[in-house]
């Protein structure tokens, strides 16, 4: 059985408190569950992580390298910035898939430029907690 | 039964044909059938529309505003630099999903600008016919 | 007897149903009829013309240099990046004046960039459908 | 009887004997005699003021704020960077439109940009006196 | 006992009536009230002066060189461009505090830049009335 | 026999009347006669295409991909941003040369930037009609 | 009794130590002492934490969510570039205020740039250790 | 005999006591006695003006175009941003030099910048009260 | 006899042998014989000169000027930024071709700006050795 | 006995796993012996210190303060955005050297710029393993 | 007796033959004679030396740092990039004064840039000949 | 025995009287000696080059292609600007690397730009006269 791994980068655990015009009111458990749920239907072993440290993402990422399949990675802010995230994709040998909650192309300037986007496979964003699920679906495409 | 339009812009008629190493070898026709059977699936019906005129693809925007439920739009290059489609969509009151066959953020620096996301409520890129088919689940999602 | 064309160019066939907290819920045959009337007060004939297509309003403007003394142009979105009809507004040998329905220096940042006002005569804009009726009267002005 | 205030900013006073090529033979006094009489015409009350001091020209805009109802404003050359008058025209709640004799586009790409647009009702330039005129008409629709 | 002046650039003068929203309903006497009752606090004689000339406000500054112990301004929309009030600040040899009522970073792009900050001793903005308060305490400070 | 298509986008077709001090007095007609002449000496079949569509040339080109040896292309201002026909010329497999009929590095600074260069064979600019005489040429010596 | 936060990021444990020409020569823990002296003359029961990790500092601010009343923050370097920072104080809903030892406008040119900025109360800069006594001020006003 | 009109703008009235050792310790009296004394060598009458309104400047300047023969002008800070001082050069029909004291082009980046440059005759900087001398001889080879 | 002077800037004596996935294998000497016997066929009398030395070539300029009666010339990477060579040209009262072996707009960025481009006639490149043809031809046009 | 510290950044445990083709396949730890080895030659104590944490990398940072008289750093990504490590290496008294082991300046545009460079030392790049021994040849240079 | 060294950059060896629309008729050997005569007049030995060549400029730069007293320096074109004649300027110990025949901030924007400037003494340009003569009386004030 | 070949662009020869708070004191003699025992250490033949001209080192750069098997270059300022000697290095298929004396990204902006750098091998910067010893270790590596 293939197994994917699902990121949550920083101020996601916060989901369904934080900023809800923008990001909704459901709870980030019950979108974890979900995805684990979509990700079976899938045929994939499914694993979570949400870090708000730039270093624990890398080191899952490292990890991720020999025991996963694909990744799904919403890196929250740092999508914007880190390179070093940027550089522990692009060492993948595997697909990986960013995802985002919102439209970040219509909401600040900053939030349009992806330092990751250019290493990924391709990229979802806007649809909220169905960003990941469509995320799933597509590294089965990816994977077979 | 909800329908759905979806638009190809410019150069995308030529998909199987063209630069097969980034857009891949299967033709424009085969993807339009599985797009509409996903359609099907999702309980839509689906009108396909390819033109290379920017002004045609606004005309049938226009038109959709009162004749369908979604719209999907891969609006190649016009991506880039039309502000007339964005405007648009803009004046829809129905959901409008962004897709590309490619991932525009891994090749040239202007491919990286949509003009059209912002009006978007979400962008689907890089997973080649797949992100059509994700694009129709999406909707699913958004006109619930 | 003189004769003017004005143009509208893409989405305004919508204005009245369109955006309406921005341009307003007149429609646009209500909006012809006061240009045609003031027009008329200014003894001009005025053709009307709106199209989509930038390559039609282009086809309209050359048509205009043997046939007009005068034209107004609201070129929609193409006024901040279709370099093609300025150069078809800058072979006129008659005046050509700009205008906007909304007020374009206080909305997006790219709808500030006008790539035709520096061929054009003058520029009126923010007045909503008395943008128009004011650029008649400029015309009038101008072709004396 | 509503009353309006017209402002000509820096280096207006001498239009007629400055760069005629550019701004005409016609001197202030002529052109503000015609604004005053088309004022009259749209049943204003109107006053005609000049300065070269930007801070006289904001002193006068905060008293148009209790006994005008309605301001044109030719700011000339401080357009194009006097955010202390854009502040004094936004704490105005009566309609200001913008004017320039020359058409500002075509000509210095200093001039292309107007900090004060943004908080005006509308703009209107490159109709020499016209623009002016023009303008008082135009507040006569905005304060209807 | 030593004496600091507080300078009010152009527009403040209408705080209390002016975009309430932003700045508040309380009047500017008011204001002015409490900063020199602040001021008597920390043992200070205290100047207040408004102006909404540029020139008035450095010839204010030359003449506070030699009869004040240190300076508080709010240089309003000259801020952002003022390299003259700049030269003045660089030329006094008592440490000034730039203060805003707003927070200008969270506002208009063109606020978040101030050309006097590099010559101020600090920045303190923000806090509506009590960012003068905040700032004659600084003062305090400085002075010492 | 081999075959070349030779097409004129937005505004050329008014060659000879518009902007006779940049463009010349010949009338387009005239050229095109001397281009078809030029061709046959080159032992080429040659097709003309004039359009202010960008959609129609982007037809065009998809059509010459499958009946043409060459293409010689004068985009007019669609030069400087159709990154739609930028794509139309890349999907060829046939070589395809720009060609301008002035200087455009001479003139307005957005000129200076073409958009399809990077995907023709090489680019000739500013010898009026004989460009594109010489792009014939070149399409002898590429097509070899 | 309400409580307050104060952050110090990173490089800010070895004020007292570090480039003591910009910071001073007081150490860290003798600033501290002051800083929960002057929030218990505000009546503020205040809590200390220091941090190099970008995470850690996040971690930290999804606690005060819920636990605290207030925050000061002097993010040290990440000032400049932690969107993820920026978001993590954006989603409280309590105030933030933004301090600085040092007038960061008159130092580095990246340093005029804060990426919080626009998601706190407000701002000081400039004052050595009484930027953070003004900050606790500052609060006071703001919880009232 | 001649006559020329010497202005200084902001801040210059404070040289020798303001920034010693960029500006020198020579009092502007000092400065101007001297530059009246090299007039007379050039048998020009000469008339000195210090002003740190931007408005009294523009006065001033318009003035000087009906009488005087040539304008020295150190804008001071104006230098940089007054498009309205420029505006008041440019409608001079008599030469004007634009002088600095210090060498603008080793300071602050905003100081290479000039917006009054590209309408005086020629410029000089650098030599302290030299570059004034130097000046007032430089218009003689002007007038003459 | 007309004579024309055929200059290679920096590099291109190693036509041939450096990179020659670029530049091709066909090496300068041999290149030199045919453009020499285009020119022949041309009726021109033809110069070759190459000089890795920007003074070289000015000096070389210089003497055409008096000398010749047109110019052909490849100025290499000088063409991204000698304005000298520029200013060389633009003192040159006879027809002056830019030519490029390689796509220039195809390669690096830098690459795509010529600072020589505006003060000569016309421009051609990407056609290997047959750009220096086709500019002789060019030549020929321009001299007539 | 001098001791000095040499620390990896993000990604780098991986080298000789990762992207092979650009870091080559040599291990980490036989590229750490090797390290060592040079160090001892130049009778330096040597540790060696890997992180994916910039907050880690800036807490060994300050231990090495104390403990250490030379640092070679290799920060990954992080030399390209992080002022956080920036400001750590300012605060050391002791001398810190740059190292890359792929030419940064020939890869991405953004790995062209160096944010801790200035506060360096200074800067070796492109040697693969060989970088890293250079440094701590100049080190001992920079040491004595 | 001191010595002064004029330097005339690239092309100026063509004053009085070179557009002398902006240079003017005269040559540059009767103005070579003239500053002569002026340097004699203010005591000074002086030596003239032109050069196409940005080498020879900075060999002959050398060679006035042992055998001058102050120079003069019209650079050309080279003004505008030669880092390289910068740095030669720089490292000399004796006075130099940039000059320019023409007012270059009234031309091409490129021209408004100078590199060596910062590191001159002083600028003098747009006086045509006068230029120098007046740089020659600057050094005279700048090496007493 | 393997030769190979340092070059100093401008300037260097002046080392140790130029600048010497920057480059030192050491002359350039003194330098070269050491860097050519370093080279003998190496078993390298070393010959030592300087020129101020640009043609001059692209001259010396050709040579080396067929007479060495290693490069060092300070190209001094041409570093920043000189495309030309760039494709000389390009050219090369024996490895060349950069050095510089000062750390030029702490010193002017533009400094920190290096054109030459991507076509190097690797690039070594900071370590004054070590940067050469470095250098040519580098190449001993790089050779092999």
């Amino acid at each position: 059985m293939k197994k994917i791994l699902v990121i949550h980068g920083p101020n996601i655990n916060l989901t369904g408190v934080r900023q809800t015009d923008i990001y909704g009111r459901e709870g980030i458990e019950s979108i974890n569950r979900q995805i684990v749920s979509r990700a079976q239907e899938c045929s994939f072993e499914c694993e979570v992580f949400q870090s708000n440290h730039e270093g624990a993402i890398i080191d899952k990422l490292h990890e991720a390298r020999e025991t996963c399949d694909g990744v799904v990675i919403n890196a929250g802010a740092y999508t914007h910035y880190s390179y070093a995230i940027r550089d522990a994709i692009a060492l993948l040998t595997i697909p990986c898939v960013e995802v985002h909650l919102s439209n970040v192309y219509a909401r600040d300037e900053f939030r349009a430029k992806s330092v990751i986007a250019p290493v990924c496979a391709g990229s979802i964003a806007g649809f909220g907690k169905y960003s990941y699920l469509l995320a799933v679906s597509a590294l089965q495409s990816l994977i077979q």
